[in-house]
């Protein structure tokens, strides 16, 4: 029984494309039950000027809020160094930074090249090690736009192999693989994870953040834990996508994904249906809103429980 | 590069839960022009009494005309012996007969226990062999609800391959693992595929049909690939499902499908904007009949070309 993190980040890659702003008492809500649910991991917003992202500008308080909570692990979603020192004043446990591997997409998204990116890399990582060991967060560095780029299209692979041992070299604790386009593959999932591995070790690349635009999200997750993924991010009701990547919507539905781990005999930590009773909570907060996922809406397979056991 | 074989299960499983009677003509268009687009092989109708089934009246018509396109295998369904002299007589390339693992769906949906049905396998299997060798078709044995029962609830794996064994013992050509409630996961599609290839060896089975009912369905048909499956049925925008097993309608989609091969490098013979424009004929004619998947609205992603070259 391996046991796999599945990372919530609906209140910020879902909300980051929703256009009215959830009310921070309903985002409170939202996280406290997803937690109850079990769920380990949340990503509860980002650090970027509340005049871009409106949607945001509640972060600082919910980093405080979700460290409330027993053994929840926090994590933002930071843009640049200014946005990393204020999340290590909120008190994050964990940061995320996007570092484009669509140089093109990099420019347009955070108007910095490569060369700029693994510069600011390197300052934050610098920021994130004068911390104390004991409050000192994780810092990843997200892989964007791995697996093909709706401005560029093809990534090279060899590229992607390059910048994420750059990244490390600069600094970061780890990587992660985001299909940020909707792209991927379950082919070139296990190629490029095991190529990075290889290039980086194996045990700085554990994460996967995949989107479901094309269908794929799924097939791609389950490429993922055949290569040793053991972290997968998802969104509750395949809550929102990229702004930046035109008809990119859409990540894996967190329901969909824990049903899957739990009927292979995989261990997430989570409550099924108190997680698929969190929808109601969302849904109310965003009325007219689309959710997706499948599982709450046919139920789980009569027997389950005989099937692992 | 392997090569997939897509079996087109939508003018059988798709419209047998559709209400409203297709006309001929308009099933007809379907059929020319997705083979026109490159599927090899249809399920184009099957062989019950019209009576209680309207929508399938016009197999034998289907049959006969599909037989005129060169290079299509036709494939029907029976449910039983009578049936296949029906088949036969229609000239079917290819005859499956579902046969359920869960002796209570069997019981309810054909009101045959499972020695009932291998004594109609058997009776079928003398039927086709004493066909000439250059007309005989090839007959399969669909193992529905293989993976659980929407009655019975958890399926024994043991039952299933002792099952399979018999099915091939009694004269099938081959057997085919059904996804019936759409209740698998890919660990449990793993393990069943190795398991009834042990059984009966390796080249007795090769095929899937998956439904998609709770979004497993591409993760489910990956896990079938690694274990050497090489047919997979699926049906145009995910049309249809089981009218006998409630709740769990949805074949995986043709479309998304013939993507996912696709970009991993199978080959299927399939172009993919030729498929996916088939679907207009189906929406034309049944207004309002919901259709289903991702990559004719997203779009196949920019580059792919260059990602498997």
């Amino acid at each position: 029984m391996t046991d796999i993190l599945i990372s919530e980040v609906g209140p910020r890659d879902g909300l980051q494309s929703v256009a009215r702003v959830m009310p921070l008492a309903a985002k409170q809500a939202w996280i406290a039950a997803e937690a109850a649910a079990g769920v380990r991991e949340i990503e509860v917003g980002s650090f970027v000027p509340a005049s871009l992202l409106p949607q945001m500008a509640d972060t600082p308080a919910l980093v405080a809020f979700a460290r409330t909570i027993a053994g929840l692990a926090v994590a933002v979603l930071v843009p640049n160094l200014r946005g990393a020192q204020a999340a290590i004043a909120a008190g994050a446990h964990k940061i995320s930074i996007p570092f484009s591997m669509s140089e093109t997409h990099s420019l347009r998204n955070v108007r910095r090249d490569h060369a700029a990116m693994l510069a600011e890399i390197a300052a934050i990582a610098a920021l994130v090690s004068a911390e104390p060991a004991e409050t000192r967060p994780q810092f990843e560095v997200g892989l964007s736009t791995a697996f093909g780029c709706t401005i560029e299209g093809h990534v090279a692979e060899d590229a992607v192999v390059r910048l994420a041992d750059a990244a490390i070299a600069a600094g970061a604790t780890e990587v992660g693989l985001s299909d940020t386009s909707g792209y991927a593959d379950p082919a070139q999932v296990r190629r490029l994870v095991r190529r990075v591995k290889a290039a980086v070790g194996p045990h700085r690349l554990n994460s996967l953040h995949l989107h479901n635009t094309r269908g794929l999200g799924l097939a791609n997750a389950l490429a993922g834990l055949d290569e040793g993924i053991t972290t997968l991010d998802a969104s509750l009701g395949g809550l929102g996508g990229c702004p930046f990547a035109p008809g990119a919507s859409g990540n894996i539905v967190t329901e969909d994904l824990a049903f899957m781990l739990a009927a292979m005999g995989y261990t997430t930590g989570i409550d099924l249906d108190r997680l698929i009773a969190v929808r109601a909570i969302v849904a109310a907060a965003l009325p007219g809103e689309p959710m997706y996922g499948f599982i709450a809406d046919a139920g789980v397979p009569l027997g389950l429980a005989a099937r692992s056991a």
